[in-house]
């Protein structure tokens, strides 16, 4: 979103037209990069309204006679793995010196005679096989392909001309090394969706998921792995054969969650071991046989490796001495990986301070090793509960932050809309960033869905802090709003989107309760309800102007999160009045109770209007009942409000 | 209502015909003997469908030429007041030595012939007034008019033949000596009704409460005093002129609240002085005259003084040594007696042992005169808090109890319908008769309407307890029932008057809660909600069958109740259900919901039902509202229900 332009849409001096170019790959690079170039191929289809673009595995010899061969290329190669770079190189038409050696990184270069047979080319040179990607990932964005275009069904742009520009461009390396997300919490939305379209957690949805990540120039995973139906629940290893592998080979690298170590999921175990059976203490040669096929299993695919050992199912540790087992289990993981890889550090390896974990961690008690990264992680609410010591900062295996976008657990869970404010967050991981917690950022984004915005935000992060300046907020929201709606409008979605950080900056909705805001003081209650009610207005009149092309967009992004906040919130409010005016006998009192009503009934309609867009392409995701927490942190099992008052 | 018969509706050896008879008072004998015979002519128009009884005002030397001058007669009269009575014993045809100088009894005699141009005659002598009124109401009720002919609309039974039997009578004396009521907390349905219907508390509304008390053979009243609307609110002796005088003329005794000292009323002393004046430190003086003006005004009625004092609006005495003021007080009192009618002990006079008066009173410190009623009270929930000792037994001023069938007060104010165990008010009254406490009992019955069992069952009891033994609750019922509805139905009303007692037993309405029955255990709830349907079944199946005449009488006394409670307690118990299922997110709690509505409605119907009775003689009789109490103890000001659950 913020990369140098390497595209434009008019002819320029020195400029080539890549509309109907083909797409270069040496057959021998890295699957993910002629994936990836097959995505790009697509794109230019999506964009210019022709044919996909033709791809072409090269190989020494092959020698292009089609009518299109004398056309303009796209070649996209990585730095010792692509022959054609290779090539350029030796011909001295091409100097990657700036990127060879870098972490995703990548260069684009205009030439005029590349290879015998083809014409002018745009070479897309890659530092790493992730390099090559970002680069053609990147020009699908430049030429009007959002990473959400199916995601958030964000119309690609048409443009009839595509030309690239003359001069080199330079990107990369990443701020943080490895940027992801995990899938979680993901029943009943995600899970639900997933089960109708997909029949499971299978490649078919995966790869969805990879491209994704690709086109936000994100690298890692932990998959979905709640306990659920079918049983034993979601197991990215064992539900297809093919997830593992395809991630390896789009590029992605495969982590599991913080509670699972040794690339095993908890279903896994679960599926095969009764309840009560996942205790280091008396199962332990057992855990240990099931860490090692983890590890075997992991040993021709990108993997980081989760290290340390929780309670099941996500809850502390028993026993005594939780410390003692947790340096056991580390101790005998690494073990694991000298017997498999046969070094100790042979692979990457993480371990997440977490909860309880944290406070083990920091009796001192447990020493992890030093290649070994230091997850650390945002209290649950946004907030960073630790950063790196001078000491820890400075270790080889480095450190990272595990942060909620979505989060279950006490004091409530939140995992229906999102209720981020990127203010906070962007301060909290820039704190993080500069003490140098950023070998890993992963994200918890819960179902994905409904977080199209802030993950895109947190993902520009990751890449390049300096892309988005302290006060650059507003202006993140301009360029987001610009890319996925265009320039005419961006000014107005952007101040929607602004206000709406602002307004879930005050509370996230989960909190917010009748008597949250004061609806006798201050008029609290009343004007924060007036700065929704005008942003609703604000956001009819965007989806009112948007095309409509651009409606399922615009609802899913813009109108939905603030009609649905506005009616929450409205909710809550005139179910205060609701209760006071009743309880001051006033005629007004079955009024507001019938306001009530109607809202719940108008939240209820406004998420199966969510279902039925595009013929049901996003049914089920906003399945997340909202309304009804009551004495645990759970989310409500239904949607239910309580409360209500009566008058005679 | 258990009085020894002297009426029968056939013929026997020496019995007499009383249709047409005339009815003969002496004119000099009390006013209220003449306007009790004045109400038993009517009462024989009512069942014998003729004209009135033809009421002769006797004095020496009248003769009667009338055509009906040969017909039998009723002669009524007051040993010591009456010369026809005097003419009759002196001439040896009557003998009232067993009644002379009891208090309120009478004879029932059949003579031949009792005066110069009058045939046969029943003659009723009283041992005083009241003795000849009871008489003539004992008559009326015995030919077939319920003490609740007008206030509960009971149609008097039809007979075109009434005869008195010729054996004579002996009624009295009562176990209790004053039997009475206080009007209180009676806004808003009696004083709704009384500014609707009278405009005021003025003496038409008082004549229908003398006559009805007088029915009962009631004796006594503590007039209403509330506070309100037209400011300052009800004062019995300035409202009507006429009040405290007509009191006099029928046979009640008046007296005032238990806080309301010597005949004055709370709103006479506020209609003239601000919030705060009421002090005996720093107001003595004033109040002083205030009492004295009390007694001066009733001089020449039979009156009850009540003693002592409290704080502002019956709260707490203020100050720092409470017992010390109330002391000074009433020996204050007692010197207004001595300066206005010659001594301390000249006028009846009470001292209420309520509240914290109680704790004030066992310290010791305050000393009541012997001659004083010490009067006790319950706990306003029906236990009597304290009997007489054996000391206070003896004294000579004796004990009495204050009583609460409604009341207005911590934890919760019951003012809405007939809420009380009359099983357990029994045991408790007789456990006070037993220790001597009878000299007076006085009940607080609130708006008085909705009360009619209660307040037959205890004034049946302070006439004579011997009348209803300890488990003669069933045949108390099955007698009443026959009097108000007849032999045939009076089985099956007795049953359900029955189970309505065992019912509220359970509770008080006022107190039941959505959690007070268990929905969980042991079906708790549903058994209890059963008992209420299948009694209402029976009610509505007794109101079909009572005559057209009888359904005003039978909605009052059977169907209202039953049906008020039965919606009351299922409200409460879908209450509940609708919390319970929502939190379990049942389909069903919509439906709950929605039933608890309906109820709601159902409640608020029958109130208008029972307004529009009779073309609406008793509108805004049912105005209690009774849901929604909440922090307080006071009653709802407006029917509300809170806490209704909607699922989506």
């Amino acid at each position: 979103m913020f990369e140098d332009k390497f595209v434009q849409f008019s002819a320029s001096t020195g400029s080539i037209d890549l509309v109907d170019a083909c797409i270069v790959v040496d057959v021998q690079d890295w699957p993910g990069v002629r994936l990836a170039a097959e995505s790009l191929a697509q794109d230019f289809a999506r964009v210019a309204g022709n044919d996909p673009s033709q791809v072409i595995l090269w190989h020494p010899g092959v020698t292009l006679t089609s009518p299109k061969s004398t056309k303009n290329s796209i070649i996209v190669g990585t730095v010792g793995s692509s022959r054609i770079i290779q090539q350029l190189e030796s011909e001295a038409k091409l100097d990657t010196t700036k990127i060879r050696g870098k972490w995703e990184s990548f260069n684009t270069t205009v030439i005029d005679q590349v290879l015998p047979g083809f014409g002018r080319a745009l070479v897309i040179s890659g530092s790493d096989k992730r390099g090559a990607i970002f680069g053609c990932y990147t020009l699908s964005e430049q030429i009007g392909v959002s990473p959400w275009y199916w995601w958030a069904d964000v119309p690609p742009q048409k443009h009839l001309e595509i030309y690239a520009i003359s001069h080199p461009t330079w990107h990369g390396e990443p701020s943080v090394q490895y940027r992801g997300i995990f899938l979680n919490d993901e029943a009943p939305a995600l899970t639900g969706w997933v089960l109708e379209k997909y029949g499971k957690y299978n490649s078919k949805f995966y790869i969805k998921i990879f491209e994704l990540l690709l086109r936000l120039k994100a690298n890692f995973l932990w998959p979905a792995m709640w306990p659920g139906y079918p049983n034993p629940g979601a197991s990215f290893f064992v539900d297809d054969p093919d997830n593992q592998r395809l991630a390896d080979e789009y590029g992605i690298v495969v982590s599991t969650s913080h509670h699972e170590p040794m690339q095993r999921l908890s279903n896994e175990w679960f599926s095969e071991n009764p309840d009560g059976s996942w205790n280091w203490l008396t199962n332990r040669e057992k855990i240990r046989q099931f860490f090692e096929l983890g590890a075997e299993r992991a040993r021709d695919h990108e993997s980081y490796f989760t290290l340390g050992m929780r309670g099941e199912y996500d809850k502390k540790m028993a026993g005594d001495d939780p410390a003692a087992v947790v340096q056991d289990v580390v101790k005998a993981q690494r073990n694991v990986f000298e017997k498999v890889y046969g070094r100790k550090d042979a692979v990457p390896q993480l371990f997440a301070v977490y909860k309880e974990v944290q406070s083990l961690y920091e009796s001192g008690r447990i020493k992890i090793p030093d290649d070994v990264t230091l997850l650390f992680q945002d209290d649950n609410f946004g907030s960073i509960r630790r950063l790196p010591t001078t000491s820890e900062a400075t270790r080889s295996g480095g450190a990272g932050v595990y942060y909620h976008l979505e989060y279950v657990g006490s004091p409530r869970s939140y995992k229906w809309i999102n209720s981020n404010s990127l203010g906070k967050t962007q301060h909290q991981l820039m704190q993080a960033y500069h003490h140098n917690a950023r070998r890993i950022w992963i994200f918890n984004v819960g179902d994905l869905k409904p977080l199209e915005i802030p993950i895109t935000f947190v993902m520009a992060l990751a890449w390049n802090v300096r892309d988005i300046p302290f006060d650059g907020l507003k202006s993140f929201f301009a360029t987001m709003a610009k890319r996925e709606f265009g320039q005419e409008l961006a000014g107005d979605i952007a101040q929607i989107w602004h206000e709406y950080d602002r307004l879930v900056s005050l509370r996230k909705h989960e909190l917010i309760e009748p008597d949250t805001f004061s609806i006798l003081h201050d008029k609290e209650a009343d004007l924060v309800l007036q700065r929704w009610k005008t942003l609703l207005e604000k956001a009819n009149q965007v989806h009112d102007r948007v095309s409509d092309e651009s409606k399922a967009a615009s609802f899913q992004l813009i109108l939905h999160p603030v009609k649905a906040s506005y009616i929450y919130v409205a909710l809550q409010i005139t179910r205060a009045k609701n209760l006071l005016y009743a309880r001051q006998r006033r005629n007004s009192a079955n009024k507001a109770a019938a306001s009530a009503l109607a809202l719940f009934d108008q939240d209820f309609d406004l998420s199966e209007e969510y279902h039925r867009q595009l013929n049901g392409k996003w049914n089920h995701m906003m399945m997340q009942p909202h309304y009804g927490y009551e004495e645990t942190w759970h989310a409500p099992s239904r949607d239910m409000i309580g409360g209500l008052c009566r008058r005679s």
